[in-house]
């Protein structure tokens, strides 16, 4: 018997294929005497019983996410707090989060039985809605929060605190708030340094900043910071690229690392600048 | 008598003491023989008769246009291709293309009214949209056209096509495409180079590219450009940050030159580097 | 008989298999009716006549040079204003400038003896030095001039102005004025923008700025830019990377466009865009 | 009584009016009876007793330093892993790492009588370098350490390793690997993000890099660093831009965190973006 005998599995949606993989997966997986709860949509193609995306958390001692890394930000944001393990199962190319591909699924399964394996932890941010001083929304990110004005809008301007002390004011498409985890996402597209992923950090990178003096910076994740919306007609919150929040001019949206952290399940070293390479080009000729 | 002898007057909105800025404007211009046609809502507060926004280019040899650069870019989107000279008065702080400050009135009226001046000529750029082959949508921009995803959405792939000649596929959060003119405005925040205002060049720069190798890149504004939207649920068009335009997978936005320029007084020699070290602290330690 | 009878050839230096690669363009151009005259270095490798370096270009019609995009930068500095048309052979990867790969030697030189060919022109710029008033230094580049700091300085003040009127003060390790030509060049490295080759243009790129605010500038090439150093202990002047020359504080350095264009030979459309994302990656996932 | 009674003084050379400073400086001092050592070549202006710069460190307790953050650059150097601290006292404007104005230092010899003041403290950095395995230079640095090629070399390939790790093959004009007090000098001024001081990371910035993949990485500073030369022929090590050694093809040099700290007498919170925004005007519009 395994000290992990429930198991949870998530995929993304509407990929060819992922049906037969899980179904195998769900064989392997008994087999190796576990006990599977699969995601209800999911198991109505297999046309076993499934369980509420929700509540899959509660249930299990470990979380089986098939997809790319988009996939795992969502499995993160499902599990929260609660320190469920994520393996993560490639369905396309080379992840920066993913562990191993489909034709690592039988060796890994026999990994997991053995504990085999050690458990990478990766910090998140938490961000919180204030409006006229309620809280009014929060939510976490394994990636990045960011503040973004819609497509027609002209600009936000926003105060910046750190510490609850005020820092600077800002005139600027957007703002990234990103953990090292998220620096190679959206932060890197607007012009982020890449932070190791291990660094206790947060880098604050402006989208087009309307001025030229501003600059990326990496703070301790130990910092609260708080931003204001001054000017801005039609501005959005999003967790992850995937929960979004409107906001309306006064908000203050709260972001400081999350009292948890991401645990993902490793079987070897990954070679995080080998990734970077495959991944981003990076330092490629 | 004048050759300029119709004037218009437009201004920007919600600007205390414009009206009284504008009486005085009026009874400077009677004093020196012009007729003048004001825009309907300046006229209400001023309780005379008013132009309808719209119809005013039809009726006019030359408009005032009173407010910054954005009021500016909105008089030249309404004037089009009619060649109506333009001088802009600047209500706040110095501009890129307003020409003139509120104490420049009196002795400006009088440089007009004696044909002491230049038109200095500014390209535009028009760009329009073709949903399933037919065109759905025209419009003229002096600054930008730029394609921009919603805040919500995560990206757009678009293919890029110059001359009628693909050219790659990009992924980004958007697109600008820009004149000289605009080079100094979103073009600039999002990493783009300035580029003098008479260059016969258009600039393209992507907003927050998903690859690395992405360059902001200058090319003639002979070029036809045709940018195809591959991917994108929640995309836009903007032209001068002002008229929207929602876009669809499959369509094409074509930008190329306007067969038009747009038309500004000026009385003195601008310093264009002087402007630049003003408006963005441009080279200032 | 061909009206471009005389041919001469330059080769890049230490390449290893470039003797016979000559040695058979040698037997093709003699075979075709040409003259051939060829650099004294390579000819001693050949046991033939040779002709010196310098004395080339007045002795020939038409330049076939077999290297890199450095070799051509050389060979145009060479010819200088003499007009005579390059033909630009690849001995390693595809270049930005070079024309044809080795295999198309022979098919190229049936070409040159129809007249099957057409002439790209490329602008140059030219950099003259002046010493308490006294020009010391005069040369002239197809891809950039760089004034740059020693390894072991610490930076460079240095006055810019266009058209002898004073524009700003820079503080920088370095500044580039790169043609169109260089702009794929060190320039793109220090941030610059890509340009397409037909422009009329100059950009102009610091190297570390130590202000936030500079930003690269595109430029009419008809414009004259002065740069005079105000500090720097050990700071150099080069042109194309290869040409260098040691600058003194108060030594002005003068760039402007030079009188004449480099030409090349081209025998097919050649697609930039492609060339942009075979050499650079350029909008490359 | 003082604990700190043998106080250093050290001072940029060449300020006018320095001496009539440090005079003053002497006798409050003196009568706070604290024993002071001043450097040689300011003893001899003063025509007082002086004592050699390199043995300094090794006669007092405290060191007071006259000048602007090179200065300081200096002064750490020299005082290298004996722990004394530093009291930075600005010659000119406001400085990252000074800590008092001229006007101050009757106050603050108070304050240091008193023992009212915090001590700041600053990683370092140590670079060694490695020529056919031999350590052939060591030196520390607080702001970085930069490898750069000579204004007329053409660049330099280097490999890179991260804890005796290949990582990746870079072509450059140089790289710099800075601490967090370095982030806002040179490393800023070649697209790096600023560090907040206390962050126990190294940011490794490329100068001028020949390929468009390349962004700043921040990394924990427990990690070793080492690069080796592969191509470069004119290439030199400079360690806060003071200390320069030239380097050989296949030398290597090692970057890693000093083993001691510098530690800055402070007398007050110092608010860390106030300095970023008066100095680099961050932030501002």
């Amino acid at each position: 018997m395994n000290t992990m005998k429930k198991i949870g599995i998530l995929a993304k949606r509407g990929v060819p294929g992922t049906a037969n993989v899980i179904k195998n997966l769900l064989l392997l997986l008994e087999e190796a005497g576990f006990k599977v709860f699969v995601e209800s949509e999911i198991a109505s193609l297999l046309k076993i019983k499934g369980y509420q995306r929700k509540r899959l958390p509660s249930l299990v001692d470990m979380m089986i996410v098939l997809g790319g890394d988009g996939t795992l930000l969502n499995a993160a944001g499902l599990i929260g707090d609660r320190g469920i393990p994520i393996l993560g199962v490639n369905l396309g190319g080379l992840g920066f989060i993913t562990e191993i591909s489909i034709d690592e699924i039988r060796s890994s399964i026999d990994k997991i039985a053995s504990k085999h394996y050690d458990l990478e932890e990766r910090i998140m941010l938490s961000a919180e809605v204030y409006h006229q001083r309620r809280k009014v929304f929060t939510a976490s990110a394994l990636n990045d929060a960011v503040i973004n004005k819609s497509a027609l809008a002209r600009m936000i301007e926003f105060d910046f605190s750190i510490n609850k002390r005020y820092v600077t004011t800002l005139r600027a498409d957007g703002l990234i708030v990103s953990t090292p985890t998220g620096s190679t996402a959206h932060s890197l597209s607007a012009g982020g340094p890449i932070l190791y992923p291990t660094l206790e950090s947060f880098v604050i990178t402006p989208i087009c900043p309307h001025t030229l003096t501003n600059r990326p910076i990496v703070l301790p994740d130990r910092f609260i910071l708080d931003i204001t919306i001054k000017i801005g007609d039609d501005v959005y919150l999003t967790l992850d690229g995937q929960v979004g929040f409107s906001l309306k001019v006064r908000d203050i949206i709260r972001v400081k690392k999350a009292g948890y952290k991401t645990r993902f399940i490793r079987f070897h070293k990954r070679d995080y600048f080998q990734i970077l390479k495959t991944k981003l080009g990076w330092g490629e000729r």
